[in-house]
C-alpha cells in the first residue's frame, strides 16, 4: 500500500468484500496470510473502494517484507488463533508461577506472532521487578535458548562481556573486543540496539562498520579476528527478545527475570561458556546501590549455574556518563579516541575499558589473578588493540567514518561552581529528545564531568540534532530541568 | 484516507515532507492534532508519495470522526507529550499504592487519550484481581465520577441495578426497568455493551429500540416514563471507562478495584443513590464461590459508603445460562416472551427478574421487607411492565422487532442422558465466534438446561451466524469442546 507502519504488520481488506463478509473480518480483527511458506500474522484495517480492489489485499511496508511481498501473487488468509499461552500469563497475574511447559509455549507462542502489543505488556508488567524467581527465570531461559539457532565456535573457551545499562557514553565492549580478541580470546560479542537508552552498542559500532552480520558472516570474522561486534537481532539467536523489548521499550519497565533471561539466553546462544558482567551503581544508574548490584549478580549466578555459563562479575563507578558522548555516533568518536591513543582521550572510558578488559583476560585465563589490567594496558598502548579493532571493522564490511549532526548548540552555566551532581536519566533523555539513537550523529557531547570547576557562561553540555524541530524540543527539555547539571560552590 | 481502524486514531504523514523532516516524525510517533477545540491524540503511519499531497496530512475513519473533519480543512499537529501519570504506575507495579492525586492523574490522562494501549494494559495488569485496596478503589472510583458529567433527577430516591456479569442470558434488567418504573420509582438506567460476553445489556436494548440518547433524551424518556435502559458510552457519565473496557476486553483480565470502580462511578454519575448488585456464583460464572462474592460485595459497600450511595447485594444462581438466548437479539425474544406473559416464556428468567425487581422495590420503599417480590409478579401479571416497556422503547425513539440469522446449525446430543454440567464460559465463547455481540443475530439457543433429559438426535443447542465462515468456526469449536454441554446417565 506504500504505508510504513514502523514494526506494525497491517492487512488493509475491502469491508465490502465477499472475503470480509464471509469471514466475519473486521478491523483490528488479528488474521495469518500465508504464501507457500510459515505465515503472518497481522491487523485488519478496512478501506473504502478506490484504495484496493475487490479482490485484493494490501499489506504495510514491514508485513510486505515480512511476507516476501510481489504485485498480484496469490496468498492465503485466516483467522489467527488466540495465544493459547496467555492463559498462564493470566495465572502469573493470579499469583502462580510459571514452569518449564508454560515458559515453552510462551515463547514459542511469541515468536510465532501470536501475542498482541497489550498481551505482551501484560506479561511484562506480571514479571515486573522481583516477580520472577529463579526458577522461573531459568524455565524462561532455556526456552529462549532452545528456540533459536545456537552457535558453537569450536574452542574450549569462549568469553563475552555484558553492561546492565543504565548509563550514558559507557562503550566499554568497543574497547574490551579488540584488546581481548588482540591478546587471542575468542570473543563472538552480539550487541544489542538503544533499548531505553540514546544509543545500544550496536548502534555506536554501526556508525564504524556495518554490523548487520548473518551467522555464516560472524563465523568467517570472528574465525579470522578473534572477535566481532555484531548487531544480535541478524545474528537473531534469541528471536523472543526482540518483540518483548519493542514493547518494553515504550513502557520503562524492568524486570530483573526478563532481562536474566534475556541476556543469558543471548549469550548462551552466541555460544559463550564464560561472561563478564558490568553493574554499574549510582543514584541514577539502572542499579542505585551495591545490595542491588549484589542481588542481580546472585540470580545471574544462579540461572547460569542451571544452565552452564560461568558468570563474573565487576561492580563500577555508575554516577554520571562515560566518556564525553552520549548518542551513537558522538560515542564513536570518544572511543576512536581511546583506541588511538589520541591526546585527550577521554581517561574515565579508558580506564574502564581497561579494567574490563583485565578482567576477561583473567576469566579467559590469558592472565593470571591480578595481572589482566597491565596486559590489558600494554596492548592498548602498543596499538594491537587498534590495529585489532581496524581488522574487525574491515573483516565486518569496511570501516568508516561517524556523521555529524547538522545543528548544534551549547547549554551554558548560569552560575559558576563545582558540578556536584549528574541526573544520568534526564541526560539520556535530552539525548533521545535530541534525536538519538535513531538520528546516529545526534545526542550530547558532556563537557561536565562530576567535581569539574565551571565559569557562568561555560558551556555545560552541547546538543547535536539533525533537525531544528528536535533541536527545539531538546532545549526546551534542558532549560526545564536545571537538575540535570547540579553546579555547587567551589 | 477511507480506512477504517475501529477504534485507533492513525494520522498519515508523507515521510519526504518538510514537516516530517522538520519535526523528526516517524511511523508510530504519537501526534496531537487540533483545528479550533481539543486536541486529537493519534499514531503516525508514513504514506510514499501518490497517497498524499506534500502538505496533506490524512486521518483513519475514527481520527476524521473526532477531529471532525472536512476535507481542505487547516489542521495543527505537534509531537505529544507522554502519558506523565505512568510514572505512578510504575510505582504502583513495584509495589507502591495509587494515592488520590495519582487517581486524577492517571484518569485525567487516559480520558485525554495519552495513554497508549501497552500503558493501559500495563496500569490493569498492575490493578488484576485483588491487587488494588479500597482506598485506592475509592480514589479511583472517585476521579472517574469528577472527570465526567454528572445527572441529577430532583427526586429523593433514585435507584440503580447492576449485574456482575458472566452468565450467558441473564438479561433481567431489561425485566426490571418496567416492573419498578410502572411501580413509580426512579430508574435512569445505562449499560455497558458486551465487554468480553456475547451479549451486553445495551447490545440487547439496541434490538428492541435505539439506545444512543444522550443527556438530554435521557432526562426527557425519565421525566416521561420514569425509566429508561440507554448506553452509558452514548450518554458518556464515565469517559474513562471506555478506553480502559476496549484493552480490558481482549486480554481478558478482571480487576475487582477497577470493576467496582467502573460500575459505582457509573452509578454516581447517573445520579443513583440506592443500587442493587447481582452476583450470580457459579463454577464457570465469573464469581465461582459464595465467599468470593462476599469479599466483593465487602469492597462495593466499602466504596459506596465513602462515596455516598448505598449498596445493596442479591447472590443468585450462576450454575448455568438464563433463558434460552445467547447473543443480542436472541436474548431479546426471550425478554419479549416474558413482559408478554407468553406461554412457554423461559420461566428461569422470569423469576430471576422478579426476585430481583422485588428487592429494588423494598430498596427504594416501594414495598415493605419482604413483600416485594409479589408486588414485582403482579405488575407482570397484570400487563403493567409489558406496557411501561413498550412505552419506554417509544420514548427511547420507537420499538422494533430483533433481527434474526441468516444461517442456523443445530448441535445435537451424541448420548442420551441427563445434562449434569454446563461450561457458561465455553457457551459464551462458541456465541461470539458466531459472530455475537457485533451480529446482533448471532448466537445460540440454549435448549438443554441441567437436568433436563435428552435422547441421541436431540438438539442441545442451535447456533446462529450471519456469514457461513463464522457457523464454521462455531460449529468447529462446539465439536472440539464436548464438555460444552456434560450429558450423565438418566
Amino acid at each position: 500500500m506504500g504505508i510504513d507502519t514502523c514494526e506494525q504488520l497491517v492487512v488493509y481488506l475491502r469491508g465490502d468484500s465477499p472475503l470480509s463478509r464471509a469471514e466475519g473480518f473486521e478491523a483490528q480483527s488479528r488474521v495469518a496470510l500465508w504464501r507457500d511458506g510459515a505465515p503472518v500474522l497481522g491487523t485488519v484495517h478496512m478501506v473504502h473502494p478506490g484504495l484496493l480492489a475487490i479482490d485484493e489485499i494490501g499489506l504495510s511496508e514491514p508485513a510486505w517484507r515480512a511476507l516476501g511481498g510481489a504485485d498480484g501473487a496469490l496468498v492465503h488468509i485466516a483467522r489467527t488463533p488466540q495465544a493459547n499461552s496467555f492463559s498462564t500469563v493470566r495465572e502469573k497475574i493470579d499469583g502462580g508461577a510459571i514452569g518449564t511447559g508454560a515458559a515453552r509455549a510462551i515463547v514459542g507462542d511469541i515468536v510465532a506472532g501470536a501475542y498482541t502489543d497489550i498481551e505482551m505488556a501484560a506479561l511484562i508488567t506480571a514479571c515486573a521487578g522481583e516477580r520472577m524467581d529463579v526458577d522461573e527465570t531459568v524455565a524462561l531461559t532455556r526456552a529462549m535458548v532452545d528456540v533459536g539457532a545456537r552457535l558453537a565456535w569450536g574452542t574450549g573457551t569462549v568469553v563475552d562481556k555484558h553492561c546492565i545499562g543504565g548509563l550514558p557514553g559507557n562503550r566499554t565492549s568497543l574497547l574490551v573486543v579488540p584488546i581481548v580478541a588482540a591478546c587471542g580470546l575468542t570473543i563472538p560479542k552480539t550487541s544489542s540496539r538503544a533499548i531505553s537508552s540514546p544509543a545500544g552498542t550496536a548502534d555506536t559500532m554501526e556508525t564504524l562498520a556495518p554490523v548487520d552480520l548473518d551467522p555464516a558472516a560472524m563465523r568467517r570474522v570472528v574465525g579470522r579476528e578473534g572477535g566481532c561486534i555484531a548487531w544480535g537481532g541478524a545474528v537473531s539467536p534469541s528471536p523472543a527478545d526482540e518483540p518483548l523489548i519493542r514493547v518494553e521499550r515504550p513502557l520503562g519497565l524492568a524486570s530483573a527475570g526478563l532481562l536474566v533471561a534475556s541476556v543469558l539466553s543471548k549469550k548462551i546462544a552466541a555460544g559463550a561458556t564464560h561472561v563478564l558482567i558490568d553493574f554499574p551503581v549510582g543514584p541514577s544508574a539502572k542499579l542505585r546501590s551495591e545490595q542491588a548490584a549484589g542481588a542481580m549478580l546472585e540470580r545471574f549466578r544462579g540461572v547460569g549455574r542451571e544452565l552452564g555459563i560461568a558468570v563474573h562479575a565487576v561492580v563500577t563507578d555508575g554516577r554520571q556518563p562515560v566518556g564525553r558522548g552520549i548518542g551513537p555516533a558522538l560515542e564513536a568518536f570518544d572511543v576512536l579516541a581511546v583506541l588511538r591513543n589520541a591526546p585527550g582521550a577521554p581517561a574515565d572510558l579508558r580506564e574502564r575499558g581497561l579494567l574490563l578488559a583485565g578482567a576477561v583476560l583473567e576469566m579467559g585465563g590469558k592472565a593470571a589473578p591480578g595481572q589482566g589490567l597491565a596486559l590489558a594496558r600494554a596492548t592498548l598502548a602498543s596499538g594491537a588493540a587498534w590495529r585489532k579493532f581496524e581488522a574487525i571493522c574491515d573483516a565486518q564490511g569496511g570501516m568508516r567514518e561517524p556523521p555529524r549532526a547538522a545543528f548544534t548548540h551549547a547549554v551554558e552555566a548560569l552560575r559558576g561552581g563545582r558540578v556536584a551532581a549528574i541526573d544520568n536519566r534526564a541526560l539520556a533523555q535530552l539525548a533521545k529528545l535530541a534525536g538519538a539513537p535513531r538520528a546516529a550523529a545526534a545526542g550530547i557531547l558532556f563537557q561536565a564531568p562530576l567535581g569539574a570547576n565551571v565559569g557562568v557562561g561555560q558551556p555545560l553540555f552541547t546538543i547535536h540534532a539533525n533537525s531544528q524541530g528536535e533541536l527545539a524540543c531538546a532545549l526546551a527539555f534542558a532549560r526545564a530541568h536545571q537538575q540535570l547539571v547540579t553546579i555547587g560552590d567551589f
